[in-house]
């Protein structure tokens, strides 16, 4: 059996304990707000987590490409939702999935692109779904709930050949500014507010929208109310990060992936020390106490080797392409880190951390062997 | 043939003739300085990029991990320098190597380090080429030149079995710090200065010092002096990027590899538009003007989809995992880019951004066609 201490470093540790705690936290929330819940994979990017965040759902899941797409059809997930504003060009690889049988959502805040995907549609012999996305606070893509342009959107995507009116979709990103747990409500609640404003809009000029689809792990968390939604769709939650745990979507020892690293230097002069895990292999997502977050990670805390127990007043405070320093709030623990002995960095933002390993080593919490190696699928 | 217009984005693109440029270019300055040029390949990652970079040189390379070693020794490249600090663990791989012909250097700041590597040397039947790391300014890894720990380190090097003292290595990263001429060349002299000094400190203890390495792209570019010097490493003036343009390593129009991405959004009232490159496409690093550099490039600079002109005014201000939001100085030209064109995104960081992908679709010149997919190697 493989054991952590026969990795070679840098490489990414999965606790399928904690992801499975993790999931199933949000899986009752949700049966109980009576929404269903369609995981976002595109923090996990795996079959493996995939299963996991899916028992006890209704087996549908967002992703935020193709490629996501595609690898998860090849392995019979039937029913997703490519949360990424749909342009004609994509619609060859779209029109494929539909004819092996995907039901996949897509997304549009444009009539002109509603136009031509109708047009290429056509042309492929499918009819693809298309939710109409929604700005409601992110100020990223989507139209602003009560604007005219929702029901004229909506109306060429029902009556155009080629399109089906599936509904409307927003994703509140902007919680992931908020920095207490009133504003993470209200949030939330203009988020619950703005799909619910537009799928009325539908109604209201004859139209259908079976979907009323909202989603963020912190809105997720913390909505109080979601009368009137139909769907809740998330992903970090199932991860975890430093990031949603300062926010407070979670505790800190509900992160379940960390970067398993080796001290490779010492700098007493500097009072850091160097690990083989710097940019490349936690990415460049920095957080700071500027930001009003409770505790500055610059890129990232630090877990001794068994991922159990944080080392206090640790961080990374400076990443270059192959090395990460270590800072420490007091004097340098080199005693506890000699050079050869092994970290575990908490990464500040799961999704990005991820996304630079094909593979998770997955242990079953506090435990030194490594049960599997589930693969990832990354790119486009 | 394939084209541009062909691709699936985002996409990395690599534009060859500006790589030989590039590559020309470092080469015979070094002709010049009488250094020898071991091209850094933690930027390329490519056996296509190396074979360009080495045209006129010597034949030997740096890395940054054991895996892009034992990719390049796949492919017949025999002398290679990993530049990132040993530590025992890594022996296993490291003996690998030595034991199929690979003339491989490392590098330490450690005699607790070293004499652990010879134990394990020994006991893997090799001898070990170790080079003493310096810090000649960087605050990361190495020892200061003058002190009494070189000699010292050099003697357990050279006197113990398993290892090879193989000389001195300083890597001048503050380099990136510099805004003028005038401070760059002062952090190349005090790069030289350090390798020089260190060199000296061995030599007049009786012990031998073939190699004096120092690098990186800009004290490459802009030292003046190369007295004592024996070796020159840098990478990332192959592809350049736009920080190095920023910081004057070279002009924005010699910048080599690009994003080829797809515009999927417009949004008027925030006079933005979104592109399908994101955080994962571009990378996060990024650039601002209160960094003291000429413009703000945000998460990078745009060109049009042929990559001949930059648009100025341009930059993608904000990244999500799959969207990046085009901010413009003056008004944003909707018309120039309707939803579906294609832009370039110019990195700021090419060592990040081109680690995001696993291969490059190659072009020559200003020309539609893509003539080559050359793979990378990611990852440990």
């Amino acid at each position: 059996m493989t054991t952590l201490a026969s990795l070679e470093t840098p490489c990414l540790i999965l606790d399928r304990a904690r992801l499975e705690r993790n999931a199933r936290r949000m899986t009752e929330r949700h049966k109980a707000s009576g929404l269903r819940l369609r995981p976002h994979m595109k923090t996990g990017k795996s079959i493996d987590v995939a299963r996991i965040a899916l028992a006890g759902n209704f087996g549908g899941i967002t992703v935020s490409t193709l490629k996501e797409a595609e690898y998860f059809a090849d392995h019979g997930i039937d029913d997703i939702t490519y949360a990424v504003s749909l342009v004609p060009d994509k619609l060859p690889r779209i029109a494929a999935l539909i004819r092996r049988g995907v039901r996949l959502g897509t997304v549009t805040d444009s009539i002109k692109v509603a136009t031509e995907v109708s047009h290429r549609a056509v042309a492929e012999g499918v009819v693809v779904d298309v939710l109409i996305e929604l700005d409601s606070g992110e100020r990223r893509a989507g139209l602003i709930a009560g604007r005219p342009e929702i029901p004229a959107l909506g109306r060429v995507l029902h009556d155009l050949p080629g399109t089906r009116l599936a509904g409307v979709l927003t994703h509140a990103g902007n919680s992931y500014q908020c920095r207490s747990l009133d504003a993470l409500r209200q949030v939330a609640e203009e988020e619950r507010l703005c799909a619910v404003t537009a799928a009325g809009q539908l109604r209201a000029a004859g139209l259908p929208c079976p979907v009323v689809s909202v989603g963020s792990t912190p809105t997720a968390t913390h909505g109080q109310c979601f009368d009137g939604l139909t769907e809740m769709r998330c992903g970090v939650y199932m991860f975890g990060d430093v990031f949603q745990s300062e926010i407070g979507s979670h505790d800190m020892d509900d992160i379940a992936v960390t970067v398993l690293a080796t001290v490779i230097g010492h700098r007493p002069e500097l009072n850091a020390a160097l690990i083989d895990a710097g940019g490349l292999a936690l990415s460049k997502d920095r957080s700071t106490g500027a930001e009003g977050l409770p505790e500055d990670a610059g890129f990232g805390f630090l877990a001794d080797a068994s991922g159990r127990a944080r080392i206090p007043g640790l961080r990374v405070g400076k990443v270059y392409q192959e090395h990460g320093l270590l800072e420490s709030d007091g004097p340098f623990p080199f005693d506890l880190l000699p050079v050869g002995s092994r970290v575990r960095v908490l990464p500040n933002h799961a999704c990005m951390t991820a996304a630079m390993y094909d593979a998770y080593r997955v242990v079953d919490g506090p435990s030194d062997q490594v049960v599997d190696l589930w693969p990832r699928i990354n790119g486009w």
